[in-house]
């Protein structure tokens, strides 16, 4: 079940980040969608090692393969199934962290739990993983677009102490992507690359916030209990490499305000039910309510930084560890693809949820705002 | 799917707030585990409304039935049927909201959702539905104390603009349970409960953030990936009503800190693997590391208060409501049980995942700190 | 998981067949369903002991209570608790299987399996559990029914050596209940009664084939692979306490039969793609093709008799055993409701399963007889 | 879901008969056992088509590549991803049924269900699709080998109307493979040869029945109630290509007995409880007992076929088809990998689960024959 994501639109990802490949099974895509691999592709670059002077060096085309569940250029209604090959391995690269745990790295917790690991670049915990994701997310978003204009954008919210000014309702994906910092604050923007620049120099490593917005959902997507529509986005941001925290609408800040100022107003916009704030972010009782659905996503400082570090080996014994080649001196520019992607993901699997749901007999007329 | 949790040690809750009552069955238990009604009614009654004068005064004595899975005070490894039944439903307190939706009540979503709602109490979105939770919690609790003495204690650290100052390493549930608000600062508490009083007084209602840490927790806990540890905590948190954020280890703080100083470095204590700093909160790569897991919770100010609102009646036509009859003008205290509840549920339910991992053959002898 | 089946339209049943009582909750149930007590007990009272002088003496009034899920009489979207209490039970009856395993009963698996058995009555392996099946599956047959008036009858097809002829594509409920037997075919339905009668005077017992047809169910059910209908059906069947054998359509005959005879041309029905024959039993390649779907499921002579057999005592020592009390001299009558329950609960699933396939874009025109 | 078989020992398979490959992912299998791909090839070959005179000649030497999850030998615990490319493909044979619909075959219903299909041989309903599982199936094997010798043997049983006689608690690996119909008994498998050879000259087809025992099968694997070891069993062998039938132990001939002649007397073989008869197929109460497992799977003769048939073309109209280039005159030789390899998935499934259960304390002294 771990590499298993979605109820409905199912994904299976497979790869270490030095084997033969990294893919993704896409089951219950629905058919006859229009799918080539130059939309998928398109999602790839964006996730790309190498992209950018301010992302890690390491030179990976990540071309995708689609080796079944499309046919004459649409969906089978069967599984998807898309490969990368890896490329850029060094394995020399890794000769230290055989024998050494490198700190707040998977390799100690692994090695624990199965009493084996690949060492080479990390395996399974490897952003590499998420080259699977973004894959399955195109498809993803291209479902999401279909139903009904659903539309996902995610940027650089914060790096550091640094933090933009954005625009949830109005922001594009054009914005997001002017930049190599994926921040649509273009001015804050310049600083943060320059921020990442020095931290790269220095070989040390920065954090910050993504916040992503999905607007034009429909009503009724999500479930009551435990699969509420925020539950199941903040499992699919937290199981991102290296996310530490999630929140929604107000979030933590909305601590500090009180139930009379929190509350999101109903009222009748021309017969369509709107709420004159959004502090809900866009979900109510775990079931989107149509407005934008606005959260944010915490990610830590890269691990793996070029200083010399305190450590033991896998003995146990004392021992020093200093980072050595390639490295992402900040993850959030390349983890903006990865949230829209478990973003398009958890949605698209609760779209068609949504589907069995109000299969039955049409609402009745009491239902304002029904389906 | 939306009423279940758990992978192994599966719960299903069912119940409407004001129907003929609230329960859970829980699937996956171990056998031969010493079980009672009083066990599972001690957790219960720390949830139960009217237990103080800081929270709701409805009147329910939550009377936990066991109906089936355990024999001769053993649980036979067959489902757990428990049930408590609802006793004081007043529908009158309801006409209003017959009609009208609540702000940030669930109301809305649900009638879109589904066409019908059980406009009595929230039905399933209300806090009544964690009745169930709690229950199952007070199995799972068991569960983790026999495997190991895993121990989990929750507290309010902060109630709006309130922060309790807290030793996660060493806070007891009596230090929990030795006050209204679940506050272990005595002296913070007493202004928290000053607040919540005022606030009930203003018909008004506050938000807040609930700490909890898990000691004990063996290394090996979680899976890479989708289930990691951290994924299916932040899930279970967000799935509790009014919760609006999760962070784990350094959160959102840890934006402000660099790799050089956020990575935890290892050493060897006795032979055991620790870590000098725990930013990572207990969890590396998805699975548990060893050291407390520590996370953290941000509740929304309740949705009902007792001040006229703007919103609109089912027809879609602009109103006003004013809430009225019982209200918990702050949701921290009795969300304490619920957060340790989840927390124990989700542990649990990966403690038996961990099992089936292990059970192949013995870890190499290179596995420091191997299973 | 073992006590949950269905993946969209998931039941879970709990309860020990001497414990407080049985149940089930049912998830994922669409919303708005007409629904009442009173049509999940026409269901329980044909499968409930004591009904006719050829099924067990056990007094069971087996009355229904609806617990959550139902309001004003129309099903809410969510999960729907049904219980029924236990009355007659009657410990002092099972003092000597307390230490002595009863041959092909589970006592002796289930206390190897979890070192802890239920030993009055055979708690979970007792025929009580489908108590729990029955109640949720007349909650499917009303979906079906409504979803297309698709129409589910199962009907006694053997006791022992006495073979019943029945035509499937008229067959009908009246006809069934028309006899104690459940046997349409009314000359053969009398000596199967004799033939049970017999056996039950002879504390001895007898087993039988229950035959069961679908109609109108429409083109689609079903997934490719895993998932086949049939496999779905198979599984459901063989989960029956004493069912030992499925086969559908041709089923084993069919082996004796060649390609040329054994595959079913299609022809043009007004429009309507048909089958001239329907070896396929109603499903090809796991979907359903509009066809009658026909299977047939053996069930083994009751394990419960009269007659003293050796066995050996929970120690391991040699000993003789003689069932004394009640018993089910033929399973076969009480089967049928078990078996409709279980095909309408395994057809309601895949049902709701096909909207969210078919929810995408309309098909394409090339598509005959296309959803 | 519906390409997803198992609860923690899942696999995935993709891919349609004539695209750019079939594969498999397997997600749970434990990690540090030694696997290479000799070992998976090895089955592969057993399943291959062009095998020997009376399979068909499609020339695919089905050669096995391991994506992930293997380092250094041995699997690390995370997912497994095997490929097998498609080599001989032939469209042009396949013109015909781009418009018409093979009787008996899922081209329709597939048309019906997604609103488009893979035309060249049968994409996801070729037997092509079961390499996935044949592959998994070799690591499950590989599981329940090390895990106490558990070995799995299936053989044909019955071609047409030639049944041979086998003893299951003899029979071995090297006894099936000793002859291309893959049935133990020499002098049978000899008529059996010829009367295939006979249908395939005749352009005709033929069905029969595949026997299986599980030796060596621990006592207590499987679940009470839905996920009965025989009922998993039951849609494992009906989730293949062309399975009409699945029955356990006495199966359908156990209708003609009497339960005093039919239950399984208990004995004590120094210390170990066994059963005197092995009626119940190794499974009781849906756990396994300790006695061999065995049951049998009943195959319909092979849809293809080179005579004419009448049928309709995709826009519903009548027209005939004759089937031309490969066909598999007899499927029973290659569905004997096929069988092993479900009943070796579906055991190491159930073996896994099984852990998890047992993980807690020790079964109490009373446990017979305990865990």
């Amino acid at each position: 079940m771990a590499s298993t994501f979605g109820a409905l639109f199912r994904i299976t990802t497979w790869g270490e980040s030095h084997g033969g490949g990294v893919g993704v099974v896409v089951d219950g895509c629905p058919p006859r969608i229009a799918l080539d691999a130059a939309t998928i592709q398109r999602e790839l670059d964006r996730r790309r090692p190498g992209q950018s002077r301010i992302t890690t060096q390491r030179k990976e085309e990540d071309r995708v393969e689609i080796l079944s569940g499309v046919f004459e250029g649409h969906t089978l209604g069967t599984p998807i199934s898309l490969m990368v090959k890896n490329k850029d391995a060094r394995p020399k690269d890794y000769a230290e962290v055989r024998v050494k745990y490198r700190p707040s790295h998977a390799d100690y917790t692994y090695q624990a739990k199965y009493g084996i690991r690949d060492w080479m670049g990390g395996g399974r915990a490897s952003a590499r993983e998420t080259v699977g994701r973004v894959a399955a997310g195109a498809i993803a978003k291209r479902i999401l677009h279909d139903a009904g204009g659903i539309d996902i954008v995610a940027y650089v919210k914060q790096v550091h102490d640094l933090v933009a000014d954005v625009d949830p309702s109005t922001v594009t994906l054009d914005d997001v992507e002017d930049n190599i910092a994926r921040c649509p604050d273009a001015a804050c923007a310049a600083r943060m690359i320059a921020r990442i620049d020095a931290a790269r120099k220095d070989g040390d490593s920065l954090g910050g916030v993504v916040e992503c917005v999905a607007r034009n959902v429909p009503v009724g997507l999500g479930e009551p209990v435990f699969d509420k529509l925020e539950a199941d986005l903040a499992k699919a941001m937290l199981s991102l490499p290296a996310a530490k925290g999630f929140e929604i609408g107000s979030g933590f800040a909305g601590v500090h305000m009180t139930g009379s100022t929190h509350n999101d107003p109903f009222y009748s916009d021309a017969g369509t039910i709107r709420t004159r704030t959004n502090y809900s972010g866009g979900i109510q009782g775990g079931i989107s309510n149509g407005e934008p659905i606005i959260f944010r996503v915490a990610f830590k400082p890269t691990a793996t930084i070029l200083k010399e570090q305190e450590t033991v080996d896998v003995g146990g014994n004392p021992t020093t560890l200093r980072g050595r080649g390639r490295h992402d001196p900040c993850v959030l520019p390349r983890a903006v693809p990865m949230v829209e992607a478990m973003t398009a993901l958890t949605l698209a699997d609760h779209w068609l949820r949504q589907q069995a749901t109000r299969s039955y007999p049409a609402p009745s007329p009491g239902a304002a705002g029904g389906p």
